[in-house]
């Protein structure tokens, strides 16, 4: 393959496009491999589109050798079977629907549980026919409230979605396993670091998730990891409720004048000065902080909703989202505030929520739906509002004087406080470090939810008809190359590892001598001979320092420079980006040159 | 590669499906290489795809030829291009258009145009940047009325689009030759007979079109063809205006009574009986039908148009429409009817209609919209009615008693009549034959019209901003792959061409006996292993009678019989579809079998 840059379709920017905020975006803009067509949108470029088709390549061959069989679905689907899971409702906004001109409702996938569901109950009646695994590479839709960082967070992306079919619980832990071990190949293969995470399942459903992850500053998602080897999206880390505490000998909550304390800070050195403790000052570690939160169903539905938790913590609104799927979280604002007047702003309590609060006529709570912490355990005392201003109540015990975790089951605790570093993993092995990451890839083992709903049986060894157990599992094919992207890169452009290069070689012609463009041609034609993907910039009229730019910038992994050393019969060979123990720039002589590119592109290959 | 039918995701099926009208359709779902998803809308099947990536790879290897680049656009646009070249409006009810959640309108694309045309805009500033040619192999969508015939017309569907952008039009002009031989390589390649024929452009606008289209009865459209080499699609083919006749000793038009004469037949059966001529019998050739016919604008608006053409000629609403695109055509209705009362059906004639009509207060005609067949030319006289029930009009002169084709030149002519077998060639080479073919191709010389509405020129030679000039060429691929089931099957199933085949040889091991499988299994290996791509049915309980019905319905060019024969030593090699020079089933020694194998499929590869 010999591409020439004189005539490729591509042409670089100098400056960084207005919109883009990370290095993947900005360098696959300004090096012309891809291009916004609208928010979230993109269309791809030659050089993009040779990168993409490799990283699918690499999707696509170990899917296969997973036994993974690839079909192709339509982007454009029926209402109907979404309707019957849920999930034309649960997606909310957050998908592209349309009517066709006879006014049936269809949606643009975001992705294709109910479509693999019912074709393969459509094809398929018994247990011999499973296990059975499905894949495709596909264009997906999502209305992303807030698409940003190009490629990363889209509304029109490549998946490859894959799904597994297996009579039992066993089978689905086989095939699971068996992708699990599949992605591992494949994001090793494309030279992508990554962590393994549990995960929350969100409106996917399903018993068990994970996440694969790769490490990097920019990621949208915060992932955490024990020395002892616990590692979770913050989504999912629970928080271990503590033993009940003993509280016979607590004295009575009494309510205190604390003027002006409408913070947490305020509240703690009010406390400090007017009410010391003996044995240490307080903190806001003994302080239960109630804040409120509107969920927002996506039926448009807006409920308020209290969330208590130690002072010392924040609300994490994807924590809290995860946990209240498919809600949405949201500040409370002035009007739903106006509507519940006895949410004091800076001194809430639970005596005015949930089933803490007053009942109406009919006997129920009059309350803000209010749940709690784990923290907020049987027996812990608090400091906390008391539905006044200026004034917080002081030994206020959970589960004596207030509805706490625990007391009525799980029900009223959630998942909302931030997790910290050196918070205990809640498998006891040790504490928590946190890392950001980008999502790559996510496997779920859905279980029986979608062949349920939509009817998914098969006859199984004695005749009876049994509902199958399925997995699904995702690799963002766009999102991986940004990845991708991100991880190989430096101030001047991209650093493709040779895998994934829109070429192998970049032949870099300077000068204006033609005896230069024509060895530089005849090296370009017998390395694409021989099967080296060569990009060759025989671009006559364009300075050596623009084309050296442009070399750094496209990223493509060896640069091989035609100019003056010509006369002394060599060209110069050089790694894009040298590494410690690779070989750095060297003077090859021109016979020697295909010869040595040759050698030195199977060795960037077999890395 | 070898794909094993005891583990494939295919099931075959006996019965038709209920909706296939055409074998293509019914054969393809009954092989299970597609499955119907919605109206218009399928799934690819593993074996489909494997089909499809082949035409693919046909498709990009000659536009890649051809010096077309490849990219990649979103099929979710923005509306605002698309309003900006008319085409948001033109396209009408055929287009799915939706919503984001901000409200703004986008379209899933039925062709690109106005995307690749800002593109190359963004991106390309000199004419030293032109040519340019650019292609994509993409999911294309139009809401179709009536989708039908399984893939040959969906409305979720694949589609090679490529463009062409030029400086002037000679080099438009050798751009459009270049993708005119890519395609006549591609459709040969495929092993897909052709013809190219002219075109009309409809809403795509440009200054020529030709459509390549392969014979075939249940193809959608119909086209002509002389001996001296003329050949169009029907709706493109013009009828010559004839010289004006001379009238001035024509008698004066004078109405009769033709009591029960609604229809051509007892209009000339009456004329023969009461006002005979004296050369000849009257024909259905002398009279002047009336036909009234409703246009549907994009934006819904109604109206109507009377046709005036020769009552042995029927009004052809394809022909019609290509006319008046972007409009729409239908029968009137009654209710269209009865808004104009002085339109007496059986008895329309010219006096009320067009501008022969009486005029309003303000001087312009109430008559409605009527157009004449060109063969209405000055001179012409005929029988037509004469608005009131029962009577008709003789010895109508057009250009003395009403207006007439070329009269105010070509506006009130149309091309709306039949055309017949006989007709004569617009350019004289002779009578027409009549055909009808699938259109698998279209390539239009666009001109300026896009390239003007969204302001992309190019500096040229001068400095001075000129207007690029471009052409846009498309390939229904996934149409492609059905026109090849139409051309390749037999009542038994499909019989593929060994180059898009989703395999070459297909493997049968039939009866139980373990010695039979462990033979086949190892051919089937020995055969993947030299790249030859196995199907090797190795369904162990299934009857050989099911499995030799599958291997025709599914249709692999070769298939190889391992079964009692092994007892001496042979298996059976015979070609899916027997040519009449071919070989036919041969009976092979087991060691043999792998050599001969190869040999065979070389010889249907290199064909």
């Amino acid at each position: 393959m010999l591409l020439r840059m004189s005539t490729l379709f591509v042409r670089t920017l100098r400056e960084d496009p207005a919109d883009a905020e990370v290095a993947s975006h900005r360098l696959l803009v300004r090096a012309g491999y891809i291009r916004r067509s609208a928010p979230g949108i993109y269309t791809w470029l030659p050089l993009g589109l040779r990168v993409l088709r490799k990283v699918e390549a690499v999707v696509r061959e170990e899917m296969d050798a997973a036994g993974t069989q690839e079909v192709h679905f339509p982007a454009l689907l029926p209402k109907k079977p979404y309707e019957v899971t849920g999930r034309w409702t649960e997606y909310g906004p957050n998908i592209f629907r349309l009517k066709d001109r006879k006014g049936d409702d269809y949606l643009l996938a975001p992705t294709h549980e109910e479509a693999f569901t019912l074709l393969v109950k459509d094809l398929y009646s018994s247990y011999k026919d499973l296990p059975l695994s499905l894949y495709q590479i596909q264009t997906k839709y999502r209305d992303e409230v807030r698409p940003r960082a190009g490629l990363i967070r889209g509304r029109e992306f490549i998946m490859k979605d894959a799904y597994s079919f297996d009579v039992d619980d066993e089978g689905l832990e086989a095939s699971y396993e068996k992708q699990r071990n599949a992605y591992r190949r494949i994001f090793t293969r494309l030279g992508l670091d990554f962590v393994i995470v549990a995960a929350t399942s969100g409106a996917m459903g399903g018993s068990r998730s994970e996440e694969f992850l790769t490490p990097t500053a920019i990621g949208e998602d915060t992932y955490v990891r024990s020395a002892g080897g616990y590692t979770a999206n913050v989504e999912a880390v629970t928080t271990t409720t503590p033993p009940p505490v003993a509280f016979d000998d607590a004295p009575a909550a009494h309510v205190e004048d604390t003027p002006d304390t409408p913070t947490i800070d305020t509240l703690v050195e009010a406390a400090n000065k007017r009410f010391p403790r003996d044995d240490r000052p307080w903190t806001a570690g003994d302080t239960l902080k109630n804040v409120v939160l509107a969920l927002v169903q996506p039926t448009g539905k807006r409920e308020l909703l209290v969330v208590g938790l130690p002072g010392d913590r924040e609300v994490d609104l994807r924590r809290l989202e995860a946990s209240v799927t498919p809600a949405a979280v949201e500040a409370a604002s002035e009007a739903d505030l106006a509507k519940r007047p006895e949410l004091v702003r800076g001194y809430i309590g639970p005596a005015a929520l949930g089933e803490n609060a007053p009942t109406g006529a009919d006997g129920v709570s009059l309350g803000v739906r209010y749940l709690l912490d784990p923290r907020i355990s049987i027996g812990t005392r608090w400091i906390t509002g008391a539905n006044a201003p200026g004034k917080h109540v002081f030994d206020l015990v959970a589960g004596r004087d207030f509805v706490a975790a625990g007391q009525d089951g799980a029900a009223n605790t959630v998942e909302a406080a931030n997790v910290r570093a050196g918070d205990e993993a809640p498998d006891g092995s040790g504490p928590l470090e946190l890392a950001r990451g980008i999502e790559i890839g996510h496997i779920f083992a859905l279980g029986r939810k979608y062949a349920k709903a939509l009817g998914l049986s098969v006859l199984d060894r004695n005749g009876k008809a049994t509902t199958v157990t399925m997995g699904s599992y995702g690799i963002g094919v766009s999102r991986v190359l940004a990845a991708l992207a991100e991880a190989h890169h430096d101030t001047a452009g991209l650093a493709w590892p040779a895998q994934i290069a829109p070429a192998h070689v970049h032949v870099v012609a300077t000068g204006k001598d033609p005896a230069v463009f024509e060895a530089a041609q005849s090296l370009a034609c017998t390395l694409s001979g021989r099967g080296i993907e060569v990009l060759y910039d025989d671009r006559f009229k364009v300075s050596p320092g623009v084309k050296f730019a442009d070399a750094e910038l496209l990223g493509v992994p060896l640069v091989v420079v035609v100019g003056r050393g010509l006369a002394e019969g060599v060209v110069e060979v050089r790694p894009r980006r040298a590494s410690e123990d690779g070989p750095g720039a060297e003077q090859v002589p021109v016979a020697e040159a295909p010869d040595r590119v040759a050698e030195l592109v199977d060795a960037l290959l077999s890395n």
